[in-house]
């Protein structure tokens, strides 16, 4: 195998990977490359090559990603991701208390060997009312909590996190403040990287998606960019809502929204999380938690319905 | 009064003008600059300064702006606009067919001198199809339709257009084209200075006030800015529901959406147009229309209900 060693054009070089790779060459997420392109981003002649397989860093939500020249074709692919993420579709459920319906879940994710959570607030105005919120839930679930905003450097507290919970409240905010305080590389590092717990409820949830392009929310504030931390390469929609065929409104349905967004050219398939609904991710293992079930929309093909339990392992490969 | 004459920062230099102004200089909306930051702005010290009373262009949604040395102040503040505006919350009616439930209002604002409208589809992705529907609407009500879409020069579409038609759909979507078109700037022009008559629904209502900050739609597309065309300098909140007392369902209510937008400093009033309401603007006049009423949201202050034939022009000026 010939060893090839390009510039990065984004994002840093990947640290204690050079052994394995042949190359390094960073790449948006969902990138379809033919090999001939890849030939020319790294600036050689299809022709001068010597290589079998070229391990490639993709920037920013996959770790590695295979490119066989027999194949023809690259796709960038999730390889060997550490990642641990329960994604939660909402953070109360009607007649519950805050966080009620899904604490189960959450101990048993975290574990016992965590012992202190990192708590970021950014999606609500009130920071310090909805640390108190959340500090009181995980010290009764058995776990420490810092908040994030009580941090005179977010960054170092991101750095040394046992885990992360990202709380609901508004996604533009959220993602607004996770870029300006510098957040989004260093979580993703931590997450995909180091297997950091990430625990995300509705925007938190949005936010560990490749994008925001499928919140519920109103646009207060204006991000730099709807691109999020990109944990898994597909969107959720969370607090997702069937039809109600007595209501009178006529503004669009969710199910219309979500179509409207796969109107647009190459849009990731969006996993409708209803109030109830839970998504576990274990490196390239996902799995449906909670009562509720999900509905599932591809683009170009028709929504599917899916039962708790049942596996999404293919969305965090199909990429 | 001495006449200062300075660069402009951004946008056009205002044509024809100059005779009315001491001196020329462009504001972002809502503005509200002390006399000593004019100064500065203007590059002058006050102590050299003569004037009496200063009129400024203030880009984008004002058309002249008043500034008195003696009040201390300038208030960005709508003066003279020859706007006509037809603000429409929804196209279509629970059980009622396409802009049937504001066709007299169209009727009415359009009266018999327009005899072409020109439509803007570009908030659905088939813009042929929504033409189709839009024309024949339009031509059951007497006006010819030419749609946006199907012109060569767009710009030149808006330029010659005796009254724009923008239609609902998704506002990311819609606001994006009219950047990646180059129309803003266009629009802004024919209706606040040539009184070209502007009917907008929905998404058309969002992109025609200060910014859709406030609209209910998903970010599907990322446009380069939220700011919209500033045809008004407050914002609307189309389709505007209200709390569902039964609902078990756990996402934020439309006044809880707004509410958030208000925790944002320097944020405008959001109007809550009810399905069935529409908002006529004249000059510095607005009046509600329609039969369900509004809601109006200021930053600070309790909601408050407004019926049918109430005026909102102190939303005009009150900036």
């Amino acid at each position: 195998m010939g060893l090839l060693t390009v510039t990065a054009e984004a994002g840093e070089e990947p640290q204690g990977k050079r052994g394995l790779c042949g190359a390094v060459l960073f790449l948006p997420p969902r990138s379809r490359l033919h090999t001939t392109q890849v030939f020319e981003l790294l600036s050689v002649q299809l022709a001068t090559a010597v290589w079998d397989i070229l391990l490639l860093q993709c920037s920013p939500s996959y770790t590695r990603v295979a490119c066989d020249k027999a194949a023809g074709s690259v796709v960038a692919r999730t390889m060997g991701s550490r990642r641990r993420l329960l994604l939660v579709s909402n953070s109360t459920l009607h007649g519950g208390t805050y966080l009620a319906h899904c604490q189960d879940h959450i101990r048993a994710f975290l574990g016992e060997q965590v012992k202190r959570v990192l708590f970021v607030p950014y999606a609500l105005h009130n920071r310090d009312a909805y640390a108190k919120t959340a500090r009181e839930k995980f010290e009764s679930l058995g776990y420490g909590m810092d908040s994030i905003h009580e941090s005179s450097n977010p960054v170092e507290a991101v750095r040394k996190s046992e885990a992360i919970f990202v709380g609901g409240g508004n996604t533009f905010r959220l993602l607004k403040a996770l870029y300006d305080n510098g957040l989004i590389t260093e979580i993703r590092k931590r997450v995909l990287e180091d297997g950091t717990p990430y625990i995300g409820s509705s925007a938190g949830t949005n936010v560990a998606t490749i994008s925001v392009n499928t919140t519920n929310d109103m646009p207060i504030v204006y991000p730099p960019s709807l691109s999020a931390l990109g944990l898994v390469p597909f969107n959720i929609n969370p607090h997702f809502l069937d039809p109600d065929v007595n209501s009178k409104h006529m503004g669009e349905t969710r199910e219309q929204r979500i179509t409207q967004y796969h109107e647009e050219l190459d849009t990731p398939p969006v996993l409708g999380l209803r109030e109830g609904s839970l998504l576990l991710v274990e490196g390239d293992k996902a799995t449906l938690l909670g009562v509720t079930g999900a509905r599932l929309f591809m683009r170009g093909k028709a929504p599917t319905e899916h039962m708790p339990g049942e596996k999404f392992s293919f969305l965090l490969m199909d990429s």
